[in-house]
């Protein structure tokens, strides 16, 4: 099982061409890796994978430190390395002439100052967005990555099954965090693939909270988002939340709803509808139980070699749902003061336009 | 000890005044964090502050789903939540009318894709890059910031010296990796401050390397560069290198050359002069030595909320030291296939202009 990264550089030069973009230049970490093997964070540093479809050149600029691994990791051979105290857009020059007219770049990822720099040295060239075209490539999964996708969430359900047996009252939220982060590594990950949540009681009501020096009570709510990297570079995204010591009728009640959403927005995923269908008839679940007003993020988004990626699942989406998606399902209840519930799965439409859960742990209310 | 958002905050505006700047947006959650308390990363969200100096008003807009945390920890009380299916320029609009003409941004943050949006939300806006007023602020640690800075350096301390208690042949570089970032929560962090590296062998020879399945040998290089983030937001930065079982004259002369550059590039710090003496310093010995070709990085980076930050130090830096920095001196060697060797400290100039080391771990070489 490999990743064929010359037929992702293929496809994408064949979209350079049909848009007459002469060079194109991919900085943001992610895309550099989904390119050529080379998975690096740079920092403030410069790094870019130059396409240059006037002689089908690829060239990767690195920083001179990291060069050794760009060469070890990267598919493309072509390896500039930029020390500290060299200019980046001299060099870019230097390589590619300053003739260009048309120069394809990630917008989102290209800063107002590269900008500034880059249209210093290249004074005639014109920018366009290749943003669309690498999500594009991105945004579907092939079988071959969905194995690696589902290999980080079998690593990241065995963490949760095994974490679980350690919660008890007395914990803090910190410690029970540093107990699932070590399992992620014993079991084989690279790392969390996001900042691990784990929240407790009322603070399981922040969709985005941080976990801090609570400590575990009977009659918790605890809220565990997490998911890890693994070294193939691909990420995993699970929610499930328990409850400590004695649910309350209220909790259950609140629970209850959640997993209907969570199982009718499951249920209603499928190739050749838009994906705000998905978002919908899961908001609809938690809307006519009344509790429509703690329920205000969108149900899902994509995941691959990123944590979030496209697609965006919200109720606006007029996408239309296509073979190859992967993206979570995770509706939720949040009520300030009180506590919160989201539960949260992994969903891929296969290439019969049929949705396949990769992740598997019991949704069940679970009193730990 | 508590940071005084506020007068942040209004340095910042006296600065906007003098240049004219009628809005300034602040997007880098660092920048956020710095001037609000309010710690958070966005993802793909939109969240900015927004200074109004035509109102003097202050609003943070954060996605809706961080409405109850900002409101928490914020210290600016106007807080505008954005949800998914809103568009964040309309409503910038609407608050801020679109009658710009001086808009102050981080050129550095602010993306191509973001530019274009707001220049069509503000159509007579010229674009004024405030970046350096930030970093000026930031630049200088104040003491009460440099208390936290010590409470970071002093638990990634206590991490290391209780973590190599724990190596041994055997052990893979990602189990002790894990070990470590476990300790960094037991020991009360937030988590790493980046990816801990933990380099064995010949693979120390990778100034950036990232730790995987080599198991640890006898004669091995031990290379562990990790730091902590602490709740209050600041962080830690430390370099070890060890050496299990037994070190070859070889090994002993790399870390020895290593460790004189390390003092030399300490003993050579002073407010007054360019910071480039504290690379050129650190790397004379080094090149004296032989080894010139193998230490191909800047000696420092500045750390703090971020733990790459300003200054860089390197050897074209002609920026003067002055009271209030806090860098790193990581001096290395490293030698492709063979491993290497990094020491690295956390030195503050102080009110006198003298250099203080936070860090105070040992440096003599250690057997493990």
């Amino acid at each position: 099982m490999t990743i064929d990264y010359k037929s992702r550089l293929k496809t994408l030069q064949e979209r350079l061409e049909e848009k007459n973009i002469e060079v194109a230049m991919i900085t943001a970490p992610a895309n550099v890796f989904y390119y050529t093997g080379f998975n690096s964070d740079p920092h403030e540093r410069f790094m870019s994978l130059v396409l240059d479809n006037r002689t089908q050149k690829f060239t990767l600029f690195v920083p001179a430190l990291d060069k050794e691994m760009a060469e070890q990791a990267s598919i493309v051979k072509n390896i500039v390395p930029i020390s500290d105290e060299e200019d980046p857009y001299t060099k870019l020059k230097h390589e590619l002439g300053d003739e260009i007219n048309r120069f394809g770049v990630e917008m989102k990822s290209v800063s107002m100052f590269q900008h500034r720099h880059l249209s210093s040295a290249f004074p005639q060239a014109v920018y366009e967005d290749i943003q669309s075209f690498i999500n594009e490539q991105r945004l579907k999964k092939s079988r071959d990555e969905l194995i690696y996708v589902q290999k980080a969430v079998d690593i990241i359900e065995e963490v949760l099954a095994e974490g679980i047996k350690k919660v008890k009252p007395g914990m803090t939220e910190l410690e029970f965090t540093a107990e699932l982060e070590y399992l992620m590594t014993k079991h084989g990950a690279e790392g969390p693939s996001f900042s691990t949540i784990v929240l407790s009681g009322e603070k399981a009501a922040l969709p985005h909270g941080t976990p801090g020096d609570r400590v575990f009570q009977s009659g918790d709510f605890l809220l565990i988002d997490m998911g890890v990297s693994i070294k193939e570079g691909y990420c995993s995204d699970i929610t499930r939340t328990f409850i400590i010591g004695e649910a309350t009728d209220k909790q259950k009640e609140i629970y209850d709803i959640v997993l209907e959403s969570n199982q009718a927005g499951i249920n209603s995923v499928q190739g050749g509808v838009p994906l705000k269908t998905f978002d919908i008839t899961a908001r609809n679940v938690i809307h006519e139980k009344g509790y429509g007003d703690y329920f205000n993020n969108r149900v899902g988004h994509g995941l691959g070699v990123e944590v979030h990626e496209e697609p965006s699942v919200h109720e606006n989406n007029e996408q239309i749902a296509e073979a190859g998606l992967l993206f979570t399902i995770e509706p939720g209840i949040y009520i300030p003061n009180y506590g919160g519930v989201r539960i949260e799965d992994e969903v891929y439409i296969n290439e019969n336009g049929e949705a396949e859960v990769l992740t598997s742990f019991p949704k069940e209310l679970q009193i730990l």
